[in-house]
């Protein structure tokens, strides 16, 4: 319930069209628009709280409660993303959304009935190695469907400093800075160096030995000496993406 | 060294007017106006950079091993900051520096020629209980240290959530809120649920138990599902702030 | 053997019906009147014990163990739970007991010649998101199966606050509530914020990056500031709500 | 704001009293009769959601702190209990409250002008070990300061089984049981065995080597095969004597 | 090579039969009548030295390996063991050696031309649940091969503590008892207070929610107040085994 | 309650000198002889059961909490041992028992009117180095209180192995094996290579980097390759001499 | 850009023959030749720092982006080395480059036009166990390619430690030595003890209980007191002996 | 007993000289003539082993056992260094042996009859931070100690990282680089991209919140993706210059 429902429902009240009981109950009960499917209750307002519509987290969903969820939000607010999907979400969403796109190295599903219009500055994700791609994909994705100009920038590791170097202009060029690597995790460190724009880490899942499944990764980033570095979950590109594009919308917004 | 540097440096050798080897060595020894302390390399030219200059991390250093890099600073960029300090370091310091401002419970020493004009737009600190202040209030110094207004929301825990609830219109005004807790590290969630802006959360070591120094925390934290939420390490309120501050100079420039 | 048993044993000894030798030998051996079936001892004592038959713990036994040791309670008590149970367990399971319930989501088999009858009093089954049903519905049918009337309130994630917010009233009508949450681990923090009664959380394995196979949602859950919480096992959904009839039948004898 | 006095807000507003803005303010405010101390925002209607006020935590307050809290605590409801004390903030505490107790072994200072009428039921207190002692006196003296009856059970670790057997009639007759061990983490298991009343375990930090602070026993105890066997945090003996008083509580209410 | 052949090889060399520089060589090599088999070098000495000959560790060997190794052993001593085979192993083992023993439930294979005659003295095998059967069957079957006379005491777990209490009589007839628990790691600890002989326990992998493939477990074991309890790794049941066969042995050797 | 006691009773309950009840009262209070101090419920039928009265492990137990408990064990069985003790326990200790003998380097207090026979066989104690000497100490002080004849061996770590070779006599003569080691945590592997008795290692805490407080050593020795090594937890020299007893009692007892 | 390179853009810069522009963007782009793939950016230039071209690391790359990889290092360096792969790479592989050999047990591709001369002095590798092999073979096929002459010392574990103390003589004879060690951890610290050379341990992931994926046998090589033990990640057989030919390599070098 | 030493003792046994007992003894007892302290054995024939004598680690050591044991490494090799020393341990070792020279930043003493000539070859040390130089220092003294000439380069983090840049050449200039670093534990893996040579890392345990004592800069370099990185423990400045002086130093005898 927005302030401006609320002022609404007590000028009802007021005028006694409804009773204190129901305001009471309007109140106790706002904001329940939302859909109860049983195994889920579809957030259809969080687009206004949020600023963005409830992304759909696929894993651990059945196809089935996916499409069905996905359904509510298409009609809520016409546009839908889900994360973390495997090919039988694919197959089964597509089946019923014929336009939705499959961005199956992100492991993502998206489907609108027109793209956001495209705010002016530049997401950049970095990503350390080819293995880190699916998290970057992921990231780059997220950030595009939520109305962003996004600059890949891939294979960048610190083991060869001077491809990261020469890409040095693209990452000041940028107003957010997504770092995703999982074996080299010191690159957030190196990039933090370089540039002067909120920078977030994402720790991939990605290595071997001692990287226990990216905590290895997450503690060097945590522990990293670069002021100004945020970090997110392991693997977790929609997190920074999302982040990202609060911030490149914050600064969108103040932009008149 | 800035891009303008290099370009007059080759102008410099293309007019002969130095030979290639000293060319070829200035371009590998920039940026070497840092002054070596021994003990210490001080980076004067952070503030071209990052935009802040450098701020020393008082634990580990001596005092006059924090006077003597503070003096280099100061005459370098007229601001230095100096965060995780004892009472030991604070009377040092202002032996040297009579000016310098003590924020006791911040931990902090703070001296400025002339204190940074503030920038538009609020950074909200929240702190979820009494014994997360310190960390909080080195937060809150850092943001106002660096040019930001800063509003403070403290002693807000989820188990009366009613006391966040009242300051929700705080938490929605502010461009960037860091959220500091120890104990109630389910706090950023909740808050991430609130607002639509960039989000930071901070977990302290405070606790006992299996709390773990705020592993548990910041294990929380991380694997919140508020979306837009990322996280520093435990107890670094200053990363927070630093972040926060490149958020809200982000978000100052692009505004015209 | 109870009390009771005892004393008639040593009434019987008295009366010269049983040797010394005979007697002591009772009491070092008794409870014996389980059956041993080589890989297990069916403790069919238990119901007198703890005021409930044996549950048995599917996972790790053979659906041939299953059904034996199941023949032998339903022989003694005439009704059995099996946890943890697979699609194999339930089919050789029904083979043999035609009559048996099969709850698939809960991963549970119920077989009873008669259903205890309810007494009064709610337990709340709350679930933060849909990843979490298995271990709640398990929570769910062993409070039913136990003699319990069950409320459930699913996908009420603190993410959304409101989602949780409306269903307070079910929540404070409850005599104990159960809160079930891997993901969104903050969820008893504030459910413990809104009530008066005891509270157990069970900690679930859904997760990824640093969650740990469920060991977050354990801690944060651990270091909760919500007073009267207490807490079970990761995806120990049958162990709360053994805990949970516990309290709900003690609070339903003392009730005359 | 209970819904009787929202209740009452809305018929203010329906007669015109109050304007729109006003009750909109006063839903968003409420429940703002709480202090705020800078440092602090004490709660003090968590009487009427939770059944009992604030209890303070010492730990991480000074003592000056403590007594401003208690002060304000005093006033709305007539009782104050501290925990996690130090003989500075007993000292403090009493030079304002000459009435107040201290508990040295339990760590605790408790202060009401009246002392609870004691509900009917017991809880029943084990602990494994001498050094298992302070935490199972803040667990005592919680639980009394709450209107409960406490059995004392000390002592009576696993290792030799016969002082906890001879014990087995007193355990039996509690409504509630807490267990309190450290190196004996193996006795709420054993325990567990022997009742069928609601068990609440809680490890304690005491141990060396392998023990973790506590970890050890806090695992052992999760793990156990005890059916009804909740768990608190790591010497957490007020919030086990805390969900012990709820439990205990909703028994003597329904009873009637 | 034992102090009877070194000093046959010197009164070789003393009588001039054999050069300084074989001599030395021997004493270098030493001993060296192991078969290298490339992939492994077969301890052929290891009888004389630790009173056993050598026993195959099956797992990450393959089947054409563990046969090669067994036939140098075979040769060597007439007897062979080989833990943790898989069904494959098993297979090929036969193949080779129609004679061999496969016992399925302990992943065992035996061999020997005759069985070692039994010293007196009995080793028991104590298990806490059906789960742990198969580490329990591991040490019974080791045991045996070695000449030890076994008695099975198996799901006896602490929850229904008079399961345990009625095989006492086994316990205390025993020389060695080895006690075999995973989700009742509490076990060893209520064995050891009753029986006064050496105690060696073995934590099991089965589990699950925090109890981290038996981590628990061992930490448990570990930490247990019951004097005299000695551990081996996690599923070690062979090693238990062992080192009871040792014990039994010790005892059994100064008995005359 | 041996069973001679046991049989007695019912005789008298049979003879109608003791009424049903009495008699199974009796059953379940028994054993209750020891003595309840309030802090502590002192085990004096411990010798019976475990062969060896209680021994007080002093850390946790304040100097007058061990005196007291000293004294009801001198009472019943003539000999206490105090382990883990500060000098300020061993100078209240020998104001009350003049006699007693302060282990310093042990932390241990030994006492008792006639020292036990030593029976035949040799407990050999190796340490690694010197900062393992005061568990190793530990461990020797208890096994010769216990009446073991102990051969020292002390610092003969595994990096100069030549020292540990010149001793393999010494080793090869005893009957168990204890090696204490924290730095050097392979070095028990070594020595399992070299005997054929029982062999108990005893990690320590003495170590610095990723040693982890001995947990390092801990699972180094759990993941040894020695067939035949158990473990105690870390620093526990007590409990690997108590184990190390009880085997060279077994061995001394089956001799005749 | 190699001193070499740099000095010479100056030259042509310094003689108008490139602008300004041009000569700081050659600056800020060097180095540039590699080859960008989309999905990896091929550092052909590697050769040139490090002395030895890019080597492949096959896990998380498809068998098209290895060939692809591998063939832009052929054209530029007619060598290549790929590691971790599995046979549908080496399929893959071979299909395009069919004179490549395929190391299963080392699961690595080699492919040269023609081989690197061996360099004087010798790289032991030693393994403890049959199942450390792959990693050890991995270790040597690495140390081969780059040159160097290798021993192979296999199943040497310390258990058998006469089997270690026959080959003392091919360690002392080895410029440096690798010690590939998972159960048997305790290798590297007595093969330290024996040898005066460079000596790195390599922890392998076998093992089963609390060896923790390798984490325990890592650990143990750290705390090894054997001076001058370096340690790689775990089952970084390459790692191993890459830095072993880096040694050998210095060596060969000065050698003159 | 050096392969010298047994070929002249058989040659005594083969004249008659001595008895075979004798002589199988001496191979037994070899190398004997350390000198046995009680508390330790004093390994005076390290130098031959191993190319260095014994290294005395202070921490765990009395002031007077440290004396003690250097009083026999001067003895027999005119050289003794002492690391990880308290003030204490300086004030007593100087009291003894007036021209040792106490190190205070790198906690060492050192004591030379005459200082070692200078092999040729540099080792670069390079310190992340101001806080990582007590490490460094150590590792700085202990590889001049040894013989080498050693290269200084500290505070060059990669925070800021033309720092490091300008010290390329320094660094491409030395035979072996020790990299120390705590906070900033990126470094190795820069340095690692820049040089060709043997790299050995040493985390240090300086930082806060997630570093959990070094254990996050440990892993960080452990899975550093620059080849031929090699690591000791946390802290161990000491064994990285040992490894670094073996290495050098092999360099040297080569190098004719």
């Amino acid at each position: 319930m927005t302030p401006q429902q609320a002022a609404a429902l007590l000028e009802q009240f007021r005028q006694g069209k409804i009773s204190p009981e129901e305001t009471l109950r309007a109140f106790q009960a706002a904001p329940v628009t939302e859909t109860d499917l049983g195994f889920a209750v579809v957030d259809t307002q969080r687009e206004l709280r949020k600023g963005f519509p409830e992304v759909i987290f696929g894993a651990g969903k059945t196809p089935a409660q996916v499409v069905a969820i996905a359904d509510k939000l298409m009609k809520a607010s016409g546009r839908v993303l889900v994360t973390r999907i495997t090919p039988e979400h694919a197959t089964a969403f597509r089946r019923k959304f014929p336009k939705a796109v499959y961005h199956q190295d992100a492991r993502c599903l998206a489907l609108q009935k027109q793209p956001l219009a495209k705010r002016p500055g530049v997401i950049a994700i970095v990503a350390a190695g080819t293995s880190d791609l699916p998290v970057a994909e992921e990231a780059a994705i997220t950030a595009e469907f939520m109305g962003n100009t996004v600059q890949r920038i891939y294979d960048v590791g610190v083991a060869g400093l001077h491809r990261l170097l020469r890409r040095v202009k693209d990452l000041q060029a940028a107003n957010v800075v997504v770092v995703v690597a999982g074996m080299e995790a010191a690159l957030p460190s190196v990039v933090g160096g370089l540039i002067g724009r909120p920078l977030i880490g994402v720790p991939t899942s990605v290595g071997y030995g001692s990287h226990f499944g990216g905590l290895t990764a997450l503690l060097g980033m945590l522990n990293s000496c670069a002021s100004g570095l945020t970090v997110v979950n392991i693997d977790n590109g929609f997190g920074a993406a999302y982040a990202a594009s609060q911030i490149n919308s914050l600064a969108a917004e103040t932009r008149t």
